[in-house]
């Protein structure tokens, strides 16, 4: 499949516990699982002998209430991803449009359904930022669908504001879906923060793409949804959505999504600090190219021509450190990686491991 | 959607507390959720800050030594549903045929793909048996594939072994896919026990189904599984299956598979009692016709005009009771309903409050 996170891989391979590997493949939030969270499992194990309520009513009013959305507008997935497929196999485009590089599951999702894919690559030049007018150069030669990811998995840039308004507004003249999957949104400086689900309501051909599994510590537990006010597209996606897709502990999530939540304040707390300060250190050291993060995880080149980042990954595991290699998403080669943000200590762990790999004679 | 155990709506629509209603309309073990289960969820809950296996190695192996399939030949699902929709969706039958009254997903899932559906309706006079002469008649028709439920709900009768043999043989030879959902099999007898786990390798057009939801007391925690020798089918099914569809302690679920759990035991000697012994007594009662079941739920038809099973189910709900109406499954209408098998005691209320309902004047 090629995605970051697997740790299993990992173990079986090079005999590393799971339990004692550092994993910075995948951007997880290392604050861990959150506590009330835990505690709310704990309590309603027993649950699990009733279905799920299979219109999810608790937990759509909940995340109605947290991202003021109309609960109607909601569509809940098994994780992200199933969104993002589902939404791409009801929408059946002829022809997509895709920036490179960026999350695979969009690509292949198309590609299950024979959609022709158009590309425009990120320029590592231009700090890979997004180029809006490229993008819609590129879409006059006819396409049903654009997809972007926002911030920019694996880059880690967000678009710039003016720029989103303007593709959003071409989008909706052309008869354009636009998906935008704002998976790390939660982890953009909320001064900056440029959730599509602010302004949702005024795009009939948006739909936006979330997840919780990144922000809340929780991959495991496989929750997403989507958001829309397409009413006729919503009704299509959810005639052919699975009964009960939502396990019990997930339909339950709806208590953590309170504005006071001290787990939330706590992440903003953590990220501020941290994301400044790692990417200085990482900067600091030679033979690097780091590109700023607007989310919980870095992109970085090697400047070097000694090794690349399948020795750098090999070295790194020494340390009981897994590094997301990027050579497997398109435009990016062997000598990126990718690299979630983690607390301090482990940080500086990491640092040090870094120098030491990067300095190793081969 | 109408299926059964729609507690969330009972309790909106007749303020029943979902934690004091009697749900008869789901057919799930009333051992409630296996302890173990449950210490092992509490034991793991920081495990949700990891993605799961994407390739579920340690799940696939316990159900693998479990039921004595191949490891390759498996194929997980985030609950039974989604193994029957994505077998559905990658056969893509052009014709498929169906038995009436059943399970309404398979035909959801056929109509979703634009299939033509061809029905056999059982008949109440065979007492809901499956005539295989009948399917294959109609199957001469042309077409691609048959699905079968076994015991099929809501009827509950298993399909006779011999009958079965020969269907699957005529498959074979006819190269159409049979597709035979064993979702109740466990809750059938041991020694009449005619899962097709058995002998699945002999048949490349089988695929069977299988959910762990109603033996194990878990519809919450969805998982289910598909097994089949045909490589080329599995293949395309995992081709596009979501990546992480199992969550993580569905992924966890391994544990429970022992052949000496006491779960396992309990459940067979408690439904070993409680089956013959309720349906004697439901046998009992004027104005009812009982159909024999070999799974852990009962068909029952109200042998009297007096009442429709609405209002028996308005008048069961006075005693905190739910049962699933059957007027919704094609072939049966408000004179059949369904009901679970429970423990001795809650049997008994159930017995009570059914002579009362019926007995009371309208």
């Amino acid at each position: 499949m090629g995605h970051g996170g697997n740790i299993y891989e990992i173990e079986e391979k090079y005999k590393i516990p799971r339990s004692e590997l550092l994993d910075y493949s995948a951007n997880i939030n290392p604050l861990g699982v959150p506590l009330e969270l835990k505690q709310h499992i704990i309590e309603n194990t027993n649950a699990l002998i009733n279905y799920p309520d299979p219109d999810y009513r608790e937990l759509k009013a909940a995340i109605a209430e947290f991202y003021q959305l109309g609960i109607e507008d909601i569509i809940l997935g098994n994780g992200a991803a199933e969104v993002i497929h589902a939404f791409i196999r009801t929408l059946k485009p002829k022809r997509a449009l895709l920036l490179q590089p960026s999350f695979s599951e969009y690509e292949r999702a198309l590609e299950l359904l024979g959609a022709e894919v158009l590309e425009v690559y990120l320029k590592e030049e231009a700090e890979f930022q997004v180029d809006v007018v490229e993008l819609m150069q590129k879409a006059e030669k006819g396409v049903d669908l654009i997809v972007l990811c926002n911030p920019n998995n694996p880059t880690g840039r967000l678009i710039a504001g003016p720029q989103l308004k303007r593709l959003l507004d071409y989008c909706e003249k052309r008869n354009i879906y636009l998906m935008v999957d704002e998976a790390f949104m939660d982890f953009a400086d909320a001064e900056n923060s440029r959730t599509l689900l602010q302004d949702y309501r005024s795009y009939q051909r948006l739909f936006v793409v979330r997840a919780f599994t990144k922000f809340f510590g929780i991959p495991g537990l496989r929750l997403g949804f989507g958001a829309t006010v397409n009413k006729q597209l919503l009704q299509q996606m959810k005639k052919s959505s699975l009964p009960w897709n939502i396990n019990t502990f997930a339909a339950g999530f709806g208590m953590m999504l309170k504005k006071d939540n001290a787990y939330i304040k706590k992440t903003y707390g953590w990220l501020r600090q941290e994301r400044e300060l790692f990417v200085r250190k990482l900067k600091q050291i030679n033979g690097l190219k780091v590109f700023n993060p607007d989310g919980n995880f870095i992109l970085i080149k090697l400047a070097t021509d000694e090794i690349n980042t399948t020795v750098l990954k090999e070295r790194m595991l020494r340390h009981k450190i897994l590094i997301r290699e990027c050579k497997n998403f398109k435009g990016l080669d062997e000598r990126f990686f990718r690299i979630a943000i983690k607390d301090r200590s482990t940080n500086r762990y990491f640092i040090e491991a870094l120098r030491d790999s990067l300095e190793a004679p081969i």
